[in-house]
């Protein structure tokens, strides 16, 4: 292993400090950095020799492995760079993230396990999401969170429908839905009330956003199945599919998406001795006892 | 009472021949009918000599009382119509409205005990809403059902700050939230979790749109305390204050929506024998089983 | 004023020297203490001269007001065994409760307003229970949070049927029914899915627990009107209607139960400049950002 | 092929000629019927010769397919008498049932596909259930839908452990805890807030009921992992573990109940052309528009 990928949230000043001290504590193991280059101009001053500067699809092309800096957002723009399987450390400033759960303070040791290949990974799915135009497959994109179908304007609804696997599931009148990934299952789908997945179930919810329907629920499905959501009424309202919350497509009435499971995985490196339960209690606040009102 | 408007949904050709009957039914009794513009333009042939056509605004200011042919969303723009009270009737085509619960078949009935003054009302109270931009108010209207706050494109949070009778209750990180009275609780806010409130309930439901917040529920609050929601965030995304889903209005970050209690109400005339929990239990199919696979 | 009555959690050791300071504060203020049985057995020690011991009952009979040291559950307790509206003083040991949200620290200048007649109330509305066998009343009792209708053995449902003001609202096949007031909103009504109200709204909230419905939403309705529950079919299992939590009484096939609004309130002491959106806030963590899962 | 099982709904008059008929037409084809005791006496007239009477356990262990008449319920108590995996025709009676959902009149084809070796099967997954007492295991078996440990007490809140796959996921203060299968999510997971899982998907929900927590989220795991569900306080009420909500057993502080993928599946009978969403879409009314209260 010869270079590590660098990317910063491009507004995180904090993060300068650290990325000075990461890139010498690199080039002192002649490890090369590859820094993104808006993660360059955060860093200020100009790159040792012993530093790349490139695009961020170019520093994904590059790295034997990719640090980033930031939170959950940064983490996910990094996902939609890579088209390899390479460990991605996750280091979270301020608050723990679902997917950026290593602290400033682990990172070292986390970067050495990965260089000396001792590391463990979380091998997190990731959904191929196929945005097709009159039948002819126009994006062809893989996402870590979710594809998400919703109305632009405000107080309207549209009409979806659904198929799993072929079969026609049902038609949805709602503000949008949204197909998540066991990763994604704690982002959009969480405040649009949909369950929690184990990252390791191969699974995809479903969970419609404010349906006009009587009983309205999630449902979960296996990811090997081909999910299509088709536009079948928009009623004067712009429409788009979101991929993970950061590229949006126009989606019109001729328009479907199709998501299934994508051969690529992410392997997100963890910090030792935490889990994925413990994120889970930590952010969610699980353990703590919230309102009994007076009930024992 | 000499003068009853009629207001029908534009495109909803089953009523042409209910229109005629209807202006020869007034006729025999001696009342005038007056058309909205578009309800004149459906019924196709020239009016009647007792016939008058009048813009939406003219038409409820000349009447003494209200025939809406269509479904709620007609019923909700002849409300915004009126700015005094006098009886609605809302008829449905198809199936049965929360506000719309007469059928054709009861209006005659319906209108005579309204010519009669025998009729039954249910008062339902509007809410009054004023947008205000930096401090001032530019727009102030009634709505029947809900003053909803949202953001307009895909995939993004705004946070939005509440206030109920001038104590500050939460921010919010959301898609938006719905400020909704009595009769607009079955609406918007059934669709984004909120509670079902009785038509005289002196209330307002606070509901957020799948908010990122771990207890996330539905507030109700006395209708006399004044709700304020401002914008505190809008994070690159644009985001509109909708008016019973009628009417919208950019929403930016100096910008305020106040709602309290109207002191105006809709006087909806209620089909003889039915009650508001029948409607209810109709709509929401409550008299039925639902799944109970296998318990007892 | 000469009588402050206390009543303290039985087992709250850490409750014995804030007794023993309490009651040396009151004397020293020329104020009579009535402590409960269970408290003067915790606080150990002989009562001083000073002191009145008596039963709960009798204590809140004697007392001028009255201070509770434990959490909500106590409070409760002691709302059971009140009859006449005077001061409550809610002190918390450990977390902040939604009825105890007075600490040791603001116990006394908390004290010194009641006694000067200065301190600032929050009016808790009271339901008003009457258990009916065959139609008679057997058991009338006030209660601050809820009136809960549920079966007691695993894994059956009951049918029961809700009427208010009258008129038949629904039957419900669930696993009970919550009849909350505002207060108790944050408490059962809250885990089993209802919204919350604000203490001064006059209504009732209406919430199935786990019910076989298609659309299954709570029903938030004037507390003046009459509210009846009644059991249609039990399917072999016991029953029981729970006042607060506290008091249990069977109910079969022939039983009914009314809850209104009772005449009395309970006047709970507040503290200075906390209002009830803080511990709103504070207890369900709102001013805590939840997960995004990288949304921005 | 040559024995039939049947067992019907012991109340279930309606059944009485479906029998009657049924056994002829078996012999017709010259196979043996063999009727569990209490469907016998339903039947009434005493068999033909060519007739089985057994007890529900013989009668399962003499059958080659079985068919049961009757609903949901009367279906999971056949799965829990079946120790292999044959063929299980499921007729309802009234309504359509998510695991009986063949009628009447669809019985004889399905019954002629079975017996040709020509019918499509779908796979429903058990779970296996161990109640350990003090780490003994003292009962094992398999159900169809759900494992629910729950209090039988009103008005208690009991706090339950719940690990997965060794790691520890949560303590739950609640009314209890459901681990369901997917078949099971449409039943009890559904009243209590659960998502729906495909059939077919390697799963299990783990869901809480009425649960006293911020974040109070259903979660889905993979079936491979084991769930351990222990009692940490039970507060002075009776709690129980209901296998499939038909067999009950106590549940104390020192116990623990397991649960996990079964190694067997039930051969759940299809009607030629119809599928499983058409199944959920029936059930749970989603062809049907609910309320929308005016939005369009």
């Amino acid at each position: 292993m010869t270079t590590i990928g660098i990317l910063a949230r491009p507004d995180l000043a904090e993060a300068r400090s650290a990325l000075a001290e990461l890139t010498l504590w690199l080039r002192a193991r002649g490890v090369r950095a590859c820094l993104e280059e808006k993660t360059a101009a955060l860093a200020g001053q100009a790159p040792a020799d012993s530093c790349l500067v490139a695009s961020g699809r170019d520093m994904a092309g590059l790295a034997d492995a990719v640090v980033v800096l930031g939170g959950d957002g940064t983490l996910l723009a990094a996902s939609r760079l890579l088209d390899k399987e390479i460990p991605v450390v996750g280091v979270n400033f301020g608050s723990l993230g679902f997917l950026t759960e290593i602290t400033l303070g682990e990172l070292y040791p986390a970067l050495e396990s990965v260089l000396d290949g001792r590391s463990q990974y979380e091998d997190r799915r990731l959904l191929r999401a196929v945005l097709r135009r009159r039948g002819r497959p126009e994006v062809t994109a893989d996402v870590l969170n979710d594809v998400v179908v919703t109305k632009a304007g405000p107080s309207r609804i549209i009409d979806l429908e659904v198929k799993v696997g072929g079969a026609f599931v049902s038609s949805f009148r709602a503000d949008g839905i949204i197909v998540s990934s066991p990763t994604g299952s704690t982002a959009y789908n969480l405040a649009a009330g949909g369950p929690i997945l184990s990252p390791t179930l191969p699974a995809v919810v479903i969970t419609p956003i404010c349906p006009h329907m009587l009983a309205n629920r999630p449902l979960v499905v296996p990811d090997e199945s081909r999910i299509e959501v088709r536009l079948r009424a928009a009623r004067d309202v712009d429409v788009y599919v979101a991929l993970d919350g950061q590229e949006t497509f126009a989606f019109t009435e001729d328009d479907q998406v199709d998501v299934s499971a994508s051969p690529r995985r992410l392997k997100l490196v963890k910090a030792a001795g935490r889990d994925y339960y413990e994120v889970l209690r930590t952010k969610l606040k699980w353990g703590e006892s919230g309102a009994a009102g007076g009930r024992k």
